[in-house]
């Protein structure tokens, strides 16, 4: 379990970084750019996470092989976005996007359960680390970020993750298992929303005029 | 008086997150947006002020009670804003909401004080607490922060009371009614420019070319 | 030597300072915006460094004189910018701030380097106090960041000067002459950079739809 889960990471982290990249990519950026989004899309939610509870040091100064890494993606993805295989690419972070998503959820629960905080702001630790990179990553593009308006239910299966992570531990199960189930209770709720296209409904008072 | 400031609380903190709810219904976003502007006007400058300041635990991670209120408040503000009521609601939230900023900037100042700033410092603090949730919720919208151009003595009235403050604690003046005092030199100002309509002078020079 | 950096920390901020507030005046701000904007290029870089590394208590909290510096200089530039003096302004910043940048990037490496971070983590620490106040100025007037994609080679020259700290620390080179060495190959190379248009190549394939 311990083995899979740190794979699952790795994935994770690889693919928030490419769909950084990616984002960068497509609005014309130059390396520093896509170095830039890259590295705020990987480490982006876990670094507001360890700020707001005071954790250091953070993620990716303890491990700064993951700079590296992140580092050399940015600058070998152009080659492999060149001609045709750019849509492959793009499909092929999907699932790894929603691993990662779920398995920073459940991550972020436990970490800021560790620390003694209740649930609901675990639970709302869990949210962060999973969806605040790609918020900055909006941020930096110039636009409203998407979790708040496109309503593919992205944070909503973070949320029910770090809720699974919260019952889980309350039944006393193995903190590995607890995570492993938070993270796939996140990943199913997430493919079966992009599958069948569920989302939450949005108000439109202000622009329309109605209400 | 410790009374008063404790209701005087509550009602900015709520007139802070509907304004920040509003914001996000007028923009068309789902209900993780209308939670996270919500959240973010509400809790942004005090989050930034802790950060700053380096002070542990965050106001919202000590007292999640707030969150559970701000949360409750993003799922039934809906209803209330249907029909007609939504204008109301506006006006409704109007006075709390400069309540809210001169009792912010009065209390990020005092807090600031108590960890041994210096007077300048301690009265930007105030100034962060009262505004920057603002400031992040106009960011996350993909707008230039109103404070920085609306003009509208908005800041201006916070750093009145934010000095307001300073001299109070100067006069020995006892924290419970150096805080009220001061958020209500910050409140009378604001009030008094909102219905005269009193700005900063703006230039706009290199829009027009003329400089 | 100790001298000569003084003096160049102090054209540096100056010039930070004063290319955000005509960032700021560009916009038709009021003096609010003036003031947040030049005091968020001058302090933006170092204070996200410091909250990185969780470095206390911040530059401009503990020398809260430069606060009221910036604040001075944003209530009098606009006197300064007024009739054609404007270009001039404009024109005099560029050294002091190529100056600052390559300065910044050698004092943000050296203080990373202090405590005990990794070179790879202390050249980016440098490279975000360079570079992340004009990251916030852009965020702030609602633009892309300009270092992603003007790409005129700015970030990239404070990176060069991280590693010549790097490297001049390893050779044993007083503090001093590091942190001067280094500056002086970052603000050599963004010379050459601005003097002969040198520039990352850019991706714009999403754009084109080529790729």
């Amino acid at each position: 379990m311990e083995i899979a889960l740190r794979w699952a990471e790795i994935a994770g982290l690889i693919a928030f970084a490419v769909s950084g990249y990616l984002e960068a990519e497509r609005r014309g950026m130059d390396p520093i750019g896509h170095f830039a989004l890259a590295f705020v899309a990987a480490f982006g939610g876990g670094t507001l996470r360890d700020l707001l509870i005071d954790r250091r040091p953070l993620f990716w100064i303890h491990h700064h092989e993951w700079v590296v890494a992140v580092l050399a993606l940015s600058l070998l993805l152009p080659w492999f976005t060149r001609r045709r295989a750019r849509p492959w690419v793009e499909r092929a972070v999907q699932w790894p996007d929603a691993i990662g998503m779920g398995l920073f959820a459940a991550t972020g629960t436990a970490l800021a359960f560790d620390v003694g905080l209740p649930a609901l702001i675990a639970v709302m630790m869990g949210v962060i680390t999973a969806t605040f990179g790609g918020v900055l990553v909006d941020v930096l593009c110039n636009e409203v970020p998407r979790i708040f308006r496109r309503t593919e239910l992205h944070a909503t299966c973070a949320f029910a993750g770090g809720w699974a992570y919260v019952g889980l531990d309350a039944l006393e199960a193995p903190r590995s298992l607890a995570i492993g189930g938070a993270a796939a209770v996140a990943f199913a709720l997430r493919m079966l929303a992009v599958g069948r296209g569920w989302r939450l409904p949005a108000l439109d008072r202000g622009r329309s005029g109605i209400g």
